[in-house]
């Protein structure tokens, strides 16, 4: 028996019936950063420890793996990080990685480190940069991480139960000012192309609409909603504008000149992305990180991990990436609930 | 046309196919009272408005179908309670309704005061009460809201999520001094049948044990584990207990003497109850309230509103009292990244 | 005896040596609302009714006197809102009552409805109609409301320590994606004339630098600073930025320049405005409130009500009106904590 | 020059006229630990570190100096501290210190480690300590840190504001229950010998009564209050006691019997220590650690850095040992606003 780099004595292992030896895997974080990804962090290194297997972290996701900016990970590595917002491992964009030359260095480096898969957690253009190494031969499995929830194939990403609470944390703020002042509030929150946010905040602060990417606008409707409101002296007014649909300033715009009330404009920016996870996250993100290092062991590839409909499963990337995730049936139909 | 009790003039209504013409609905909140139960009353209220029907309110539950205590509710009385933690309708047990007399004349008061269908919101106990009016002929729909989340048939409960983040806000707190003294820390949390949220709670804490109902505690194995992270340098713990399963100070006393060091006991009690309701739980109860005036109107009775495997539908509420819910195999799972 | 308005008794009274016998005061909140203003009603409400006094509240500042739009206040009008944000009075700017036509309309309505003094809560603007109706011989004292804390006489203003405390929890926030993304941040926070809220968040936040009216910027300096924390590998920043000062959009154009690392813009917005009242605003704002009833019964106006030194006191309000708040020394000397 | 243990370039000092020539500090926290704490030795790290000063932190209290168990502190050991709860030298009571053995081995290792003055950050048992090592000639300085706030001399102590803030964030909760059940609440706040926290919550939450250690307790009048409010269907009620004035159950028990409606017990316990420092901890702890590096450069000893009226000063340890900290006359008279 000789030392491995973590310093632990290797056992030879056999490998149980359809699983893979692995003896060491990756992970990262990639894209926007979200609250949740420490916590899926935390899991695959302590399920494959558990395992038996070593666990290297890339820094700034696929921009480390292009400079071979690692760290190995321990127990005490993850220790405390279970809940903390954003990512230790950091995170970045990597122009370089889309390039032929770039996967072809990043797959170089992951051979020569002698790692046997890699877990990739992230929106998007991440799990694209997952299935590019998947196609290239390299064992990829992708994590969604997303605070949008725009991803197929998923009902919730990791990340989006923490955004939610965040906005409406600050949405029920800015309803104490509205009510003492009788104003229309146009609040614009994130989604470039996804009103997930927008709307499930709409229905849980009770909003008066909501405006989204899905759905074309109309402002017409709106404001002769407005305007009973006024007459019924319900004077202020919350309406939720997520960003790939307008903006809240050309919403408050349009909706003054019909109504003609007072309004005012607020963009939660990145106040959405931070603080503590949720339980939710918390959970998911643990769970869909051991299932990621179970997919790993099974000898899968090419795939992203998956809660729908109360299950955990997986479905493919190339399904994730060329398809649209629709509009929640079930929201659009508490939508109607909003005051009307 | 003539008016009715709440000024309306009353329209001739025809039932579409397969829908009962519903006049008037009543609501209640039962039990021990969580957050969300606000969001639910404003869902019934506003979808039974839009529907056509009136709305009263029973406050304090079944003793207010008992006294006639009642408001009937319209938008207005709803508006800004969906985060409100608590229920604005009040709750209580009722000892007086479980009697045969008792029951009958909240049958007799609730067609006296020409209520065509009840929604009962609360847990155990309520949505027995719920049955028995069905029982006796009574169209009556059960809602589950019990932060313990406890109830057969349904994966969340109204209030859980809530409950949940309540109790991992604290640990989190109390973490920060458990870590600042080398302490450990056993934290008793809700559940009298169910380890739900302690098990739930731990997994999302990071804690280094759960102490469940449903499985024998050994506390020999949880002092060996600790024992041995003490040796790693690892000297402050935080262990879950549900209060079902023991209590924290028993345990306390167990461990400290098998462990040598220092530990402290914390009770989380009532703060587990309340505090504006999270996303989750506002969306959940606000589904689950517009669902039931919808099976009113389809002219059931004897169901429970559900969400199961991500999906809403409903179970007999003979089937809730008599089962007993199975512990979530994935919090099980997950549990084996417990410290360890 | 004879019944009043509110349907009490009235007893007769006799002024102990040195007070005025007051029948019924008023209150009103003006200007820009914030935390803690309803503790202070409360406050207000309560002292008065248990001195024997009657009180009004006017809806929506000045344009309540001028319009007549009050209620009458009771212990259970102000039930349960020692600790909401925002007015449940409502707030409103009014031009109206800035012309001599309305001081004077304003005046008779007070005089007519037999109120014998009248506190008012707000804001530079809302204390110069106060000293107007002080000058025109109406027993009127001001109280300090300002999330700016721009206010002249008094250490801290009501709303000051929720809205700081508000920003510093975004900003914890944006700190977790800062710190995942190498990236700066510049954070927009209100202050018109004053720096407070900025220079009191960059030191309790350990900002890189606050950019404040009363001192000049230079972006020189903060770029260098930032260079040699990127050459330390520190390349994550915030900086806070008052309205008052510039924008931090423009703040970012210029320091991206010389910086060279990527930025992002956030303004807070109107969350710094509400929320629930932290404790020291409530504490504050029922103290200020409640000496405000007793400068009133000494015969007293013209004031604004203080907390200096530790001290509750007066200010003569042509004194608050016509002085600049000078910028805090202590902070100032703390803002040398900031990373440099 | 030479080099020292931190690795940087010693340059020959001159000391300013009044001014000692320190080379190395050290810092310990000790006692309980309260939120604020890690603000405070980030204060003392940075201020010293400017004045071109070394600082060592003990750990775990004055159990760090007999062991001779510390860290050295350079910028980065306090990076991302100052808001975070505990603290992260670790606290504990120290029994051996309290021996003159004790005593005079921790002076030994003081000065063996060629540490030029201490500063003891923790309440009355580790401020005891701090007078003993300057009794004894060491240069010793108290910061004042006490979620109780009993300590005499300073208005406020490192850590009661975020205590206040986590009671009252926990009765708001605990009042959304109380007010769905017609329940009186008795809940159990810290405070051995001093009331301030109990009387400080009380008043901020409009609780209905608060028991204190200063005031004989009256359950009478409290009962008859109790009474007189559920004649006016106010059935909810908070009474908040200290625990040094009495046991949660024990009021419970005494008050159900004389009024004869339910109640529910809750003891807060240690939530009320941890969590994010509040706005004014962390500024209140930055200006008294930086404080307390001035003093020792001014060769200063055996005092306390204080915040009186508005003011940053000092005291002699002998009088805040001695003194019993008066109750808050200010907090006294706005009990006049509790409900009765």
């Amino acid at each position: 028996m000789k030392q491995n780099s973590l310093g632990k004595e290797e056992k030879e292992k056999k490998a149980p019936p359809g699983k893979k030896i692995l003896k060491r895997i990756a992970v990262l974080t990639s894209g926007g950063d979200c609250s949740g990804m420490n916590a899926c962090i935390r899991s695959i290194t302590r399920t494959a420890l558990q395992q038996g297997i070593e666990v290297y972290g890339f820094r700034k996701g696929f921009q480390g793996v292009l400079s071979n900016d690692f760290i190995s990970l321990d127990n005490r590595s993850v220790s405390s990080k279970i809940g903390r917002g954003g990512t230790f491992l950091q995170s970045a964009r990597c122009l370089e990685f889309k390039t032929p030359e770039g996967l072809q260095l990043g797959y170089d480096n992951l051979i020569d480190l002698g790692i046997d898969g890699l877990a990739v957690i992230g929106g998007d253009g991440s799990l694209t940069g997952a299935q590019k190494l998947h196609e290239k031969g390299f064992p990829t499995i992708g994590i969604p991480a997303s605070i949008d929830n725009d991803l197929f194939g998923t009902d919730m990403s990791i990340g989006t139960d923490t955004a939610l609470n965040a906005i409406v944390h600050a949405v029920d703020m800015i309803r104490d000012t509205a009510s003492s002042h009788d104003r229309m509030f146009i609040i614009e929150v994130m989604g470039r192309n996804c009103g997930y946010l927008a709307l499930a905040s709409a229905v849980a602060c009770g909003a008066e609409a909501a405006i989204i990417p899905e759905i074309p606008t109309n402002c017409d409707i709106i404001a002769r909603r407005l305007k009973r409101r006024f007459k019924e002296k319900k004077t202020n007014s919350i309406i939720l504008v997520a960003e790939g649909a307008s903006s809240a300033s050309q919403i408050a715009e349009e909706l003054q000149n019909k109504v003609g009330y007072d309004s005012r404009v607020s963009v939660l920016g990145h106040i959405q992305r931070g603080g503590n996870a949720t339980v939710f996250d918390r959970i998911l993100a643990s769970k869909l990180g051991r299932n990621a290092v179970f997919a790993l062991e099974e000898g899968q590839s090419g795939i992203m991990m998956t809660y729908s409909k109360g299950t955990y499963s997986s479905i493919e990337l190339t399904e994730v990436i060329r398809q649209q995730r629709p509009l929640s049936q079930g929201l659009l139909e508490l939508a109607g609930l909003l005051e009307n």
